[in-house]
């Protein structure tokens, strides 16, 4: 694969947090979820149908940021205006992210990227990657947890846009919906103690 | 109305803890979940839809959570076996929440009573409206969150068993979605520092 180098983008590399999860406790994570077999092979095909619209969802998703004041202020630099370094930077990971959403098979790499991503959206690490000193200093758990609906909802008509059947597009939005509600639940493990993850 | 006096259930009364959000907080947190008046109105219809089926969506949903020792495991008591009489009690109120999400105006009656939900399934107070001594403390919050996918996913089959059209089986199951993701995050408001949430 020839993807070109990424900024900040380090999974798979030994700057990555570990995730304090096992194995075993994973492993149940992803039974409650109910991501089996199918969901996967439904992501892959996802994974094809997104290939080259990946800039069209991004443009959706940061038009809904960018339209609301209390969203956008998370990309805030010091003086609390958005910051165009920080938007663009970020952008290329998350689009890297969506062909990493599709092509999951998670293992510990991914497990401990996870946690890493957390770790971006709290006081821990936001804004080191992209060298930004933001006026935000987290992103509020709320948001993070509510975001499910807005990523969840805007995919489906892009998945709908390659002629599959409409059982096929069920499909991956239901495969598409579990990988995300498995990967929020990982993101908050940061911000709560150890005993009440 | 003829709702038989549910033990435990406080929604509306003094009983009930307050929650922190302001108006403007949870005006913010109901867009960013894309809560609109279509939803209210697919939610007043799922109402109808659900009213007589309770029951068999209860089972479905106690099937799921007795069938695996790491979810039932949080419903035992003292001696860290499934107790009949929690099981039970926090039934009844589980069958009047699903009226409640379809029936919900999101006034501070119901927002209050969300933070008293999320406050149940914490050490602060979890057990103590069965009095219940439960060797599980607390809903661990990545269960709390992972379970946006079950009780989303199993609802949908019981939406679609009057008749209803396509759309408007999916206008109903998207307003679910919406509410259980609301929910959820409100509920995990007690699991961080305030600063966090
Ligand atoms: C479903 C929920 C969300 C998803 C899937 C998501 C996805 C992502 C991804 C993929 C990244 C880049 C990770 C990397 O560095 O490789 C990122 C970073 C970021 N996200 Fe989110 N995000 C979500 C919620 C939010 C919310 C609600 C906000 C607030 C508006 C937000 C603001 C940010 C910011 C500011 C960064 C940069 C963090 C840093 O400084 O490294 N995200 N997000
Ligand atoms: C989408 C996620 C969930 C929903 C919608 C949900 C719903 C509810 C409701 C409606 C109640 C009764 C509230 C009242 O007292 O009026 C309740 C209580 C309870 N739930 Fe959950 N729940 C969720 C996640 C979980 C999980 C993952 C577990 C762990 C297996 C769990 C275990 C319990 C227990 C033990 C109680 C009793 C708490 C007490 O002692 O008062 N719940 N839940």
């Amino acid at each position: 694969m020839n993807t070109p180098a990424i900024p900040g983008y380090t999974l798979g590399t030994s700057n990555v947090a570990r995730s304090p999860l096992s194995d075993e406790e994973f492993a149940l994570l992803k039974q409650t979820v109910l991501l089996g077999e199918d969901d996967v092979r439904y992501l892959r095909l996802a994974g094809e149908v997104l290939d080259d619209q990946i800039e069209a969802v991004l443009d959706v998703w940061y038009g809904f940021v960018g339209s609301h004041p209390h969203l956008v202020y998370y990309f805030s630099g010091a003086d609390g205006k958005p910051n165009m370094d920080y938007l663009g930077g970020v952008r290329r990971r998350f689009g890297q992210w969506i062909r990493d959403t599709c092509a999951a098979n998670y293992d510990r790499a991914w497990l401990d990227y996870q946690y890493e991503i957390g770790l971006r959206h709290t006081s821990a690490k936001k804004g080191k990657t992209d060298g930004i000193a933001s006026a935000a200093q987290s992103i509020n758990l709320r948001y993070l947890i509510a975001f499910i609906v807005p990523i969840t909802a805007t995919i489906k008509p892009f998945l709908a846009k390659k002629g599959h059947s409409a059982a096929e597009v069920e499909a991956m939005h239901t495969a598409w919906f579990k990988s995300i509600t498995l990967q929020i639940t990982l993101w908050s493990e940061p911000y709560v103690a150890p005993s009440t993850f």
